[in-house]
């Protein structure tokens, strides 16, 4: 525990984790074992083929419910391992594949099941997951978007907000996330890639795309905004921790997250990211957006400042409700009940789930 | 952090806690904050104060499922402020009626909701928290029993795993426990209040009690083997981390749970609540078991130390599948997805849920 990237981790991930299905014991545990930065893509790749196998024994005597939960703590842990991992891009790649092979495992196990979707993106194809609660007619429908170094198999984690109050998520990766990163790097105009996967959702009669919000985390919290900007079909829109010109608070952000930076923007220095971040910026955007918005942060976020985050409650036209979170830290996860009981509450008012 | 019975905490209690609905975020806050066990009781009150008051909003706006969430987090913060405060009696109380009463308030906004069922043992009151899934006919139902220092409200974080299978639950505070600690102290004939509350669920039209299991946990994992050896109306058992005779390691455990012993046996010094526990002993009790078993331990347990859960496996006369879960301490709470999951599995399919 020697590496103080290691004890940085704990403090600033452990809520991160534990809130998106990884085991608090797993977290404790790794973060004990290990003392060096180098280390902590195997060591969650090895804690995820445990639960792998944990999976395939339950789905071996046919108890599908264990076999669903343990493949998603599988691809979730597998994901903690590759998320910020871009100095050893190969070890991360093959993880990474880890996490996303475990989770479509689960997918016709889970409760409700897990949909892939692949659309088209341009010349690309772009991947996101579908899942539709139980119900009589159409639901609403919430688009998931993720951030820097998360991505739809992390936000599977909230979905069931959304799911347990009647409404359907579409958790995706867009350009520089996920799936698609070693193709697209990040694309500031996100809007883009998020008409494209509303696009795909067009004529499925279980979905009221009438009934449409969307939720950015993080960089994704700078996403929706220009989602929702630029998209009349989105109704509502969620903003965590979002950043309103990240080249402004860049400097200051850990050296792991600089990196990421780098890698998915597909930039051969940091300089170069900050070249291709340039336009990251909600200056004239914002301000288009008249839907009703939740904005929330931490007022203690180090990834992101609050003052971000605040810039955008600001600048938006439409009726807001603003969270800035006393003692917590970006996107607010180690207080995550202060907020996301209450977002899912506000978004199922909107779209009346 | 320098009172070492804080630190201790965070080595061995943090994946309880999580595991059981403490937000990871509150758990890591609060052992940072303090530096004197007495104030543990303070803080996870002060705490659990805030969830209230954030279920208290959502009820104002009828968001009912969010505020069942936010009370039930309420009450196992300050259950778990309470629970092995025995040094101030009076403080203890005075949390456990707010853990109590939270819970309550979550019964009727719960999915499933509870009922709190008062049933007769002896001259005195037992109380039990009954929950049924949604279904068309009868079903199993699976009798929940607490240790030294869990309760009923503790146990709302193991019901899931049993309602997500079809499988009812009664969690119960016995004789020591929860709100009949006060009046009746530890009962080491734990059959008798077992069979009070079987008693009280017979004629609901709900449940079939053809169909009953059993789980205890930690001291509930001896008061379960009582029950099942002599109760025939239990058709199988789960038994977590439970001792086989209590005084053969009882001078090992630590202070605090010493001090629970003293208390909750009503005892005026260890030595007498020694001889309380003197006939806490399965020697000829366990051979009586037929019925199938689950028996778990964590081969690093602290507290019961696992050989002591293995002389259980090894006396039991009926089948059973047993787990000694390497690098996992007392009921394997670090390691709750080795067990937790194939443990409902394996109760719904000698139930027939």
């Amino acid at each position: 525990m020697a590496d103080p990237r290691i004890e940085a981790a704990i403090d600033h991930w452990a809520p991160r984790y534990v809130e998106h299905g990884v085991p608090v014991g797993d977290f404790l545990d790794i973060t004990r074992e290990i003392d060096s930065w180098d280390d902590w893509c195997a060591a969650w790749t090895a804690s995820g083929r445990r639960h792998e196998e944990l999976a395939d024994a339950a789905l071996a005597t046919g108890h599908r419910r264990s076999a669903a939960l343990h493949y998603l703590t599988a691809s979730v842990e597998y994901h903690f391992g590759k998320f910020l991992f871009c100095h050893d891009v190969d070890q991360m790649r093959a993880t990474h594949e880890l996490a996303v092979a475990a989770h479509r495992k689960a997918h016709p196990l889970a409760t409700p099941p897990f949909e892939r979707i692949e659309f088209p993106y341009g010349d690309h194809t772009l991947v996101g997951n579908l899942r539709v609660p139980d119900a009589d007619g159409p639901v609403p429908i919430v688009l998931m978007i993720p951030g820097l170094d998360s991505a739809k198999e992390e936000l599977t984690g909230m979905e069931h907000w959304f799911l347990d109050r009647g409404m359907a998520t579409f958790s995706i990766d867009g350009p520089g996330q996920g799936e698609a990163e070693y193709d697209l790097p990040i694309e500031t105009a996100y809007e883009k890639p998020a008409s494209a996967a509303i696009d795909a959702l067009v004529g499925r009669p279980e979905l009221d795309l009438d009934r449409l919000g969307a939720l950015g985390v993080s960089l994704g919290g700078y996403y929706v905004v220009r989602a929702t900007a630029f998209e009349p079909r989105i109704k509502a829109m969620i903003s965590l921790s979002g950043p309103f010109r990240i080249n402004d608070t860049i400097e200051q952000t850990p050296p792991m997250t600089r990196l990421a930076f780098q890698v998915r923007t597909h930039s051969p220095d940091f300089d170069a990211a900050r070249a291709h971040l340039e336009t990251m910026d909600l200056t004239g955007v914002a301000e288009r957006i008249t839907q009703p918005s939740f904005i929330v942060t931490g007022a203690n976020d180090r990834i992101v400042p609050a003052d971000q985050t605040r810039r955008i409650a600001a600048a938006i036209q439409g009726p807001t409700e603003v969270h800035i979170i006393p003692d917590a830290n970006h996107v607010a996860t180690n207080k995550a009940y202060e907020y996301r009981p209450r977002m899912a509450d506000w978004m199922a008012d909107q779209l009346g789930a």
